[in-house]
């Protein structure tokens, strides 16, 4: 039983003001609330058991080290990765991305080579694969969606050449909610021997996610849109991918010796790690993770389902709104314009004013948002804590900018 | 003046025991403790204060954005640099390093081009000039110290030559202390036409930094040694070396604009700064900055002046024990090893059955190792807080060592 009241006062910003109002916090596809458990186990390691990491052997540097690395195995539970040591840690998706494109493509992409993805991709599961067209001649190619939003694996699939070397896709749309059949394309990829990146900065944060029934090659994942600390994060690289990555980083422990002559590197996952991490925001992440598994992801899939269709049900009445991305089985985020004036932005600051936060903009997601046809979106992306009330006041005030822009 | 049982009383950590003992820190080289503003300051920020910053209209993202943003202004009066945009946030010295090699060395320097460094430096201002020799045929020129680890300025001018295009130079050896006169080589190097990066991880904490002064082309800092939160960083950058990098991490706010056919790039700083950034530890350096700058710089320099006279005094009195150098004006870092049995795995776990908190082994520093002929060094690294009672339970554990293994 999902106890949503018990689940709200976990986190203590949602019982803050906006405005004079209680606030609506409507843009977690840009960053969720953290809870309790997560602030206090972090203030809990600055105040008595910080250090470095790996290179002591001090109380503190064993105990230190001890929880961060413990959260690779908690990653790997949360993913359902096979190994420990599949588990990267990054300060975000942004940077798991890089890692790939500056570890893995760089080095194996020959001009002409071609890297498949969609038109609903996030500009960090865009721009470093521009980087890699613009340095190296590799070729982007784009799948388009359907009017709807909704991706279609099979075209996907088919857009696979004798030239592409990887698929780069998101699991879930940060603008529209869209949930693409990640899995269907991994296999058919597998099939004819091409690698899969799954970008999961939202599908890790609103369902189960299993890579071993995936069969992708890199999931990757962002702390602070899972509930945990800005700058915390995570990649899967299956070991096989591993195994053919040159070094990214470069520092201290991603080595094994370093001579004025040359450097060995360490193992992976460490190889691909250099210099301190963020270790009070990594376990920080870890507690986050355990806290999202004790709730259970299924859970937390079940109630966001109800939150959109009740929303869903309460946007269906309003002719002036327009929602951009309509797919069967999207993800509680909802991309909205209104018919008239009221820019997103304008949109957004109305909102606000009554204590709701939502997104205006372009949500790092540019060429979907030249598909719909519109320069900016307001977006309403819902997490584990929000409620129908919300739906409601979300609603409620909607209805307010219409009328004042009509 | 310095009212050094206020400053401990600031640092919760201090309070603690280790093994039953008060807990003695003298791993600050590795990693600072940080104050209680600073962990109040993260506190409150996720539990009342966060959002994702610079996407948003909505309150607490230009909260967020207000608050984040402030801190390239504290790091610039921090730095004494000439601008706020001079500043680009990173998660520390080892990601600024990285950005250099990868933005602007490694679209610049050809097959045959060199970079001066030298044998005193740290693995994280080592390894990315090597990922460039390896995979693009740069040369690295090694300059060595004297016998007693300081290092001759002129030695490092006359390494520079014709196909020299950077000099990577640490300001503080983390394993000596040995502080080099950067603004000299600074100097020459520009009278040459010759870049200079210089690594301040070590020499930001334990004196003033003054960029424009020096006259540095890039200046790197880590936040989790200037008593700021793990995965906080920052690099001041020239404005002349801004317009010749390329951008390093592709993602959302580095960007102008994105199309299927290309990216146009964000202005400096932001063109260098991909993604949701670290939030919530860049403002926690920011109040770590203003900490120290509250107490002042000379004065921390003044405080940890006597602490290193106060320890020289008392190991002069030890013959069996070894100091991995001794250079004139060397800061409050000791490297040490023992005559006779004692490794410094041994002396360190010694050291912390009495609560004291020291680093073995080879402290990223291995070409340094090699160049004093030992395999690791025990190193204890005074900050701050430490006290000269500190030194002397640092001897007291030191002279049992001596027993133990004689």
């Amino acid at each position: 039983m999902y106890d949503l009241a018990k689940v709200r006062a976990d986190f203590p910003i949602l019982s803050r003001e906006v405005n004079g109002k209680p606030l609506v916090y409507l843009d977690n596809g840009a960053s969720a609330q953290k809870p309790r458990v997560v602030i206090d186990a972090m203030t809990r390691m600055y105040e008595e058991e910080y250090s470095n990491v790996h290179r002591g052997l001090h109380f503190l540097s064993n105990l230190a080290t001890d929880k961060y690395e413990n959260v690779r195995a908690i990653v790997r539970r949360f993913l359902n990765a096979p190994n420990d040591t599949d588990i990267v840690f990054t300060t975000g998706s942004t940077e798991g991305i890089n890692l790939i494109s500056y570890g893995w493509a760089a080095p194996r992409l020959q001009a002409g080579d071609e890297i498949v993805l969609s038109v609903l991709e996030h500009h960090a599961n865009i721009v470093p694969w521009h980087f890699l067209r613009e340095r190296q001649g590799v070729v982007l190619k784009w799948v388009e969606p359907e009017a709807d939003g909704s991706l279609a694996a099979e075209k996907v699939v088919e857009a696979i050449g004798p030239r592409t070397k990887l698929v780069a896709i998101t699991q879930m749309s940060n603008v529209t909610g869209t949930r693409v059949d990640v899995k269907a394309i991994c296999a058919a990829a597998r099939a004819k021997g091409v690698v899969v990146l799954v970008d999961g900065s939202q599908g890790a944060v609103h369902g189960p996610v299993d890579v071993a029934d995936l069969g992708c090659d890199f999931y990757a994942i962002t702390g602070h849109k899972l509930y945990g600390p800005s700058g915390s994060g995570a990649i899967y690289i299956r070991p096989e991918r591993q195994a053919e990555m040159r070094p990214f980083l470069g520092g201290g422990d991603m080595i094994d010796t370093v001579t004025r002559e040359g450097v060995t590197y360490n193992s992976p996952p460490m190889k691909f790690e250099a210099g301190t991490p963020g270790i009070v925001q990594q376990v920080g992440m870890g507690v986050a993770l355990d806290y999202l598994m004790a709730l259970g992801m299924e859970n937390v899939a079940a109630h966001e389902a109800d939150i959109a269709a009740y929303a869903q049900a309460r946007f269906a009445g309003l002719n002036w709104l327009h929602q951009q991305g309509t797919a069967p089985g999207k993800g509680a985020i909802f991309s909205l314009t209104i018919e008239g004036g009221a820019h997103a932005h304008d949109i957004s600051t109305i909102l606000d004013k009554r204590g709701i936060a939502v997104r205006a903009g372009t949500h790092c997601a540019m060429p979907l948002m030249e598909f719909f046809g519109v320069s900016a979106t307001a977006r309403a992306s819902f997490g584990l804590y929000n409620t129908r009330e919300e739906v409601d006041a979300l609603v409620s005030a909607l209805e307010l900018c219409h009328e004042f822009f009509a």
